[in-house]
C-alpha cells in the first residue's frame, strides 16, 4: 500500500514509536523558527542550558510581533534576540523583514524537512512539503539542543481538491470552506493533507494560505506535496537546487477522506467572533464597514496584495473606511512597489504599514468600538484586534478590497476583473534583513545584550530527597493560568524578566502569596494545593516558571489541565495528585508536609507517602509521570536535564 | 519707512492694539488647524459653546498624532473628530493623510492669511507668507468661534540669508545654525523673518524646514515672504490663483538684525538632549548608531526623502541599524513611490511606516536603551522618543542617511552626490483623504459620534455673588501642572473624557482630594491655597479644567505661572493673590471663607475682602484681571462668555 506525504515525511524523521494514530512518536527536527514574542524566553532557556551551538540544520529568530516601539522594551528585546541568534548560531530576521511564515517559506523552507516553531501558525510551511508544527517555546529550545519532538501520532485527513476556483474566489475561501464544514475543533488530533487535481491551479502561496489556517481548525499541521509548483517556487527564489519531490504514492490512503470541488465554492466570510463562524458573503452583504485590512500570514502573497490593487486601482475607498495594508515581507513589498501595486493601493486610500504581524496580533490597527472590521487575517477571537467589543470578519483579499470600495460588505463577484494578476517574472530575492549565523569561532565571543528589562533564568535545583515545606496557598477547582499569572499589557511586557513577571503571580487570588513564597525560598520552598482542572486555559509557560522561581516545589491537586501539567514538569515542579480526593479537605495553608526518600519513592511506584506534621498523619499521593518526565523532575526540570545530556554527549564525543 | 512682511501681515489683521513690541494686540484669524491629540478637547469645547458653524475662512481637523490603534480609544477619537468636523464645518484630514503642517501647506495655506493651530509647530506654515502661530486648544476654539487672537506684539528679528548652501548641507543645517547661535530660548518674544538673496535657492519646502523649527528657538512664529518660489509651489499644487505677493518693502527694517552666510555652513547636529545642543557633525563623527529616522514636519518634503534615497540607492544600511522612513503626507508618499525613491529606500533596508507624526512624538520607533538615534525630527528632549534613557541626535536627511550606511555618525560630505535630486515635474495632487466640509444644511443634522471614552464638557456656572466654601487643599511653592494632573500613558488616553481624567487630579500630592472635591460640588465648591509659581510647567488645559470640574471655585496663591493663570481664567476659576503673602500661614485646610458681594468687588477694584469664618478675621486678597479676563470669570469661563456673545451677535443680526 502506498504512503501519503505525511507518512513519508514522518517516517524519514522517526526516532521513536510507530506511525499509528494515537501512539506517541518522537521525530527529529531539522529546522526551527521562533518569533520575538515567544523567542526571548526561548533564548534565555538556551542560555540557561549552556547551549554552545544549535544542533538543527537551520534555526531562525524572526522579529515580527512586537514592532511597535513605544518605549525601550521592544527594541531592547530585538537587540537581545539578535545577540542570542549570533551567539547560538541562528539566522536573525530583522524587524521590518516580515512575518516569519512567508519569509521562512521564501528563504528557508525545504521540501522533506521538519520545522518546529514557537508560533501557532508554523503549520503554514506545510505548503512546502514539510512537517511544520507549532509548539511551546521550551519544545523549540529542546529541538535546537538536538532533542526530538514528542507527540501523539495524529490521524491523517486526506483532502482531495478537484475542479478550479471561479473568478473572485481564492485560496482563503478554500480554508474558510473547511472551517465552515468542521468548525474550530474539526482538525484536532489530525494532520490535513491536501491532494488531487485541484492542486494544479494553486500556487505555492495559495497553498500557504490554506496550510496556515489549519491552525484555526485545531489541526496538528497541514501538509501539501512538494510538486512541480514548489519546484517552480523555489526556482523563483533562486533556490531551485533545494527542491526534492515529495508526493503521495499511487494508492496512498488516509485515515479520513474528504473532497472539495473548488468550482462550486463561493466567497465566504467568518463572522465575529470565531474563525469557524463561516457563511457565504452574500448572507451578510450590505453591513457597513469601518476597516478593510489586507495582509498577515493568512494572505501573505504578492498576489493577495496585487489582487486588492487590481480592484481598487483608479478607484477610491469609501469615505471613512480605513484601508490598512500590512505587507508580509520585504521581498513582497519591493515587488509591489516596483510593479506599481503599492502606488495603486496608496492612491486609492491605503494606509501602508511596515512589514510584520501588526494588527493581526492586536499590535495596532484596532477598530473603533462596535464597528465592523474586514480582515484577511486568520483569527477573529473577541478582543484580539485590541478593541474589547470588536466586530471582526475574516475574508479573502477580494472581498476585503471590493467591500472597502463599497463601504459595506460586498460580494467580490460584483466587481469584474480588469486584468488577471500574474506573479512577477523575476521577483525580488534578497536576504539583506535576514542575517546569517556567525562562523562558530566568532559566535563564541558574542555576549548576550540584555537591556534593563531582560533577566536570566535562574539555575533550578535538583529535587532533594528529603524536605519539609509548608503549604502556602490552597485554591479551588478550575484555576486558570490567567489566575496564576495574568496576560495583558500590564504583565506581558515583562515576558523576558522572570524576576519582574513573577511579582504578578496569583495576584488576583491572593496578593500576599508572592511575599510568602519569596520567604520560603531559602528554607526549601513551598507547596500549592488545588482542586480539579488545575492550570486550565492559556498554555503560557510563565504560569509554571514564575511560581517555580518563587520557590514552588510541589503542587498537590485533584487533577491537572494537560498543558500546564507538562509545563510544571518542564520546570521541575513535582505535580502530585491526591490518592483520595477527599484528603483535599484536611490540608490547610500553613500545614507543613514532610517528604522522605522521595526520589526513590517516585521511581519505585506511582504512589508516594508524605507525612503531615501537625497531625503526624500519613498522606497518600500519586503521580502519573512517564519515565522521561520523571527524569525531568529528578533533574530539576528540562533545562538541567538537557544540559546534563549535552555534557554527557560532548564528554563522550 | 518700509514695512517688513510681518508688519504687513499683522497690519492687515489687526483688530486691537498697535504693532509696537510688547503691546497687546488682537488679530483676526483666517485659518485654524487642530490635530487629534489636542483636537478632541477643542471639538468638545465647540460643542459646549453651542457653536453652529465655524466663522473662520477654513479650519482643518487633522489626524496625525495618535495613529497607533492599540485599542478602541484612538479610532473612536478619529470617528468623533470626523463627526465634529462635519458638524461644525471643518475639513477632516483622515489618519494616514499625513502630518498637519506639510498637508496644510500643500492644500490649504494661502499667502497673506493668518493661521492659528493647536500644535506648537504650526509656525511651519510661516513659510507661505502667513502669520502661523501655535496656541492652546481653547484659543483655537475661540478663533473658530470668530474671536480674535490676543498676544503681546513680538519683536521682529530679521534674518538675512546670503550665499548658497554647499553640497550635502541643507535647510535643516540652517535652522540648526540658528539654534547653535541662540539656543532654545533665543527666539522667545520674537518673530523670525527671513529675507535676503539666499532665499532664492531655498524651495518652499526648504523654508518649511526652517520655519518649523522656529518653535525650538521659542519664537512666536517664523515668517517668509510669499515670492515667486511660493507662486511656483502653489502652481504645482494646482492652486496658483491663491498666490498673492507678500514681500518686505525696500528699506524695511527689523527690531533685531542678523545674517547667515549659507555658503559657510557645514553639516550640524543637535546632541542629546536639547535641540539647542548643536555642534558640527564632524565633532561627533564615529559614534555608533542604532537608528536613523527620516521624516516628520521638520523634514517633510519630497526632497528630504529623495535625497536619502539617492544616498542609499543600491547600497545597504549597516547591519543592525534600523532605518525608519516616516512619510509626511500621502501626496509625497505617492510621488516617492512613483519615482522609485520608496523602492530604493526599502531595498537599502528601510522600514516604511504610515504617513504621520509617528516616532517624532513618541508614537512608536522608540530606540533601544542607551543607543544612539539619529533623527530628522525637531525635538530630542529627554524621553520624548518613548525611551526614558534615550540618546537622540537631530540632523539633516543627508547626515541621517549617510550615517545609516556607515552605522556611525558620519559627515555626509564624505558621500558624493551621484545625481542631483529634482522635484517631480507633476507632483501628485489629491484631496482623497482630506474631506471637505459638508454644506451647511447637511451639517446641522450630523450627530457627534462619541465612543465610550468620549465625554462632554459640562456647563459651568456663572460666578455667584455670595458664597461660603472650604479650603480643601493647601500646597507649597512651585506646584507644577504635572502635580495637578499628570501626563503620560496612564492619564493621557482619557484626554477626551473629563469625568475620567479628573479622577487623577492631585493624585500624587493628596490622594484624598478628588473625593473631598466631588463632595464639595453641591454646596458651592471649594478653594485651593498655594505658594509661589503655582501651575508651572506644561501648558495643559486639563490641569485647570479637571479641578474646575471637581468644584474648584477659587485659587488663592502667592503668585501664578503665566499659562496656568490664563487657563484658570478660561475655565472660570477665580485666581486670587494674597495682598500680604504672610497670610498664607493663617489659612488651613478645612477653613471656610465667606465671599460677599464678590462680583461688584472684583469689578470695582483689584482688592477684595473675604472673611475667614473660624476667626471672623477679614482677609485681604487681590486680582490682576484685565477687563476681558474679568468678563470671562464673571461669565463662568470663556465657553460661557463666547456662547453669550454668539447669542447676542446672532440675536442682533
Amino acid at each position: 500500500m502506498g504512503q501519503n506525504v505525511t507518512q513519508k515525511l514522518l517516517q524519514e524523521h522517526l526516532i521513536h514509536g510507530e506511525l499509528t494514530a494515537g501512539e506517541e512518536i518522537a521525530i527529529q527536527i531539522d529546522q526551527t523558527l521562533t518569533q520575538d514574542a515567544t523567542g526571548t524566553m526561548v533564548m534565555l532557556e538556551l542560555e540557561a542550558m549552556d547551549l554552545d551551538q544549535i544542533k538543527t540544520e537551520v534555526s531562525v529568530q524572526y522579529v515580527d510581533h512586537n514592532l511597535i516601539q513605544d518605549d525601550h522594551k521592544n527594541p531592547d528585546d530585538h537587540l537581545f534576540l539578535r545577540s542570542a541568534a549570533k551567539r547560538f548560531g541562528l539566522h536573525y530576521s530583522q524587524p521590518g523583514n516580515g512575518v516569519s511564515h512567508p519569509v521562512h517559506m521564501q528563504r528557508i523552507a525545504k521540501p522533506g524537512k521538519t520545522l518546529l516553531g514557537s508560533d501557532s501558525h508554523t503549520c503554514a510551511n506545510g505548503c512546502m512539503g514539510m512537517i511544520a508544527i507549532g509548539a511551546g517555546g521550551i519544545d523549540v529550545a529542546m529541538a535546537m539542543a538536538g532533542e526530538p519532538f514528542y507527540m501523539k501520532m495524529p490521524e491523517v485527513m486526506g483532502i482531495e481538491l478537484i475542479g478550479e476556483l471561479p473568478p473572485r474566489v481564492s485560496a482563503k475561501d478554500v480554508i474558510l470552506e473547511l472551517l465552515r464544514r468542521h468548525d474550530v475543533k474539526g482538525g484536532v488530533g489530525k494532520i490535513l493533507e491536501y491532494h488531487g487535481p485541484g492542486l494544479n491551479k494553486l500556487t505555492a502561496m495559495d497553498r500557504h494560505v490554506i496550510a496556515n489556517m489549519g491552525a484555526e481548525l485545531g489541526a496538528t499541521t497541514s501538509v501539501f506535496p512538494a510538486d512541480d509548483e514548489i519546484k517552480h517556487f523555489l526556482h523563483s527564489q533562486h533556490r531551485g537546487e533545494e527542491w526534492s519531490e515529495w508526493v503521495a504514492d499511487i494508492g496512498a490512503s488516509y485515515d479520513i477522506e474528504e473532497t472539495i470541488d473548488l468550482s462550486t465554492l463561493e466567497p465566504l466570510i467568518a463572522k465575529p467572533s470565531s474563525p469557524g463562524n463561516v457563511v457565504p458573503v452574500t448572507e451578510v452583504e450590505g453591513e457597513p464597514i469601518y476597516q478593510s485590512y489586507i495582509g498577515s500570514s493568512a494572505n501573505p502573497g504578492y498576489r493577495d496584495f496585487a489582487v486588492a490593487a487590481e480592484i481598487v486601482r483608479e478607484r477610491q475607498v469609501a469615505a471613512g473606511v480605513s484601508l490598512d495594508i500590512n505587507p508580509s515581507s520585504r521581498q513582497i513589498l519591493q515587488d509591489l512597489t516596483r510593479e506599481g501595486k503599492l502606488g495603486d493601493l496608496i492612491a486609492a486610500g491605503g494606509r501602508i504599514h511596515q512589514a510584520g504581524c501588526n494588527g493581526c496580533i492586536g499590535m495596532g490597527q484596532a477598530p473603533a468600538t462596535g464597528r465592523n472590521s474586514l480582515r484577511t487575517t486568520p483569527r477573529n477571537f473577541p478582543g484580539r484586534s485590541g478593541t474589547k467589543e470588536d466586530s471582526v470578519f475574516l475574508c479573502s483579499p477580494e472581498t476585503a478590497a471590493v467591500s472597502a470600495l463599497a463601504g459595506a460588505i460586498t460580494d467580490p463577484r460584483t466587481v469584474q476583473e480588469r486584468e488577471h494578476v500574474t506573479l512577477p517574472t523575476a521577483p525580488t530575492v534578497e536576504d539583506q534583513a535576514l542575517e546569517p549565523p556567525l562562523p562558530y569561532a566568532e559566535a563564541q565571543d558574542v555576549k548576550l545584550e540584555k537591556g534593563p528589562n531582560i533577566g536570566n533564568i535562574p539555575t533550578l535545583k535538583e529535587l532533594p530527597d528529603e524536605f519539609e515545606i509548608p503549604i502556602l496557598l490552597k485554591v479551588g477547582d478550575n484555576i486558570s493560568t490567567d489566575e496564576i499569572l495574568a496576560g495583558g499589557a500590564r504583565v506581558l511586557p515583562y515576558r523576558s524578566n522572570l524576576e519582574k513577571i513573577s511579582e504578578f503571580t496569583y495576584e488576583i487570588v491572593d496578593p500576599g502569596y508572592v511575599e510568602r513564597a519569596k520567604a520560603s525560598k531559602d528554607s526549601g520552598g513551598h507547596i500549592i494545593v488545588g482542586g480539579y482542572n488545575y492550570g486550565q486555559g492559556s498554555s503560557r509557560e510563565h504560569a509554571a516558571l514564575a511560581p517555580k522561581y518563587l520557590g514552588l516545589q510541589v503542587v498537590i491537586v485533584k487533577d491537572y489541565a494537560r498543558i500546564h501539567l507538562q509545563n510544571l514538569i518542564n520546570f521541575g515542579v513535582l505535580p502530585l495528585f491526591f490518592s483520595n480526593p477527599d484528603d483535599y479537605e484536611q490540608l490547610q495553608p500553613g500545614d507543613m508536609l514532610q517528604f522522605t526518600n522521595i526520589r526513590n519513592q517516585l521511581s519505585a511506584s506511582n504512589k508516594i507517602e508524605v507525612s503531615l506534621e501537625s497531625s503526624g498523619n500519613t498522606l497518600l499521593l500519586e503521580h502519573n509521570l512517564s519515565a522521561r518526565q520523571l527524569d525531568l523532575i529528578l533533574a530539576g526540570g528540562i533545562i538541567n536535564w538537557v544540559k546534563s545530556r549535552m555534557e554527557t554527549t560532548e564528554g563522550g564525543a
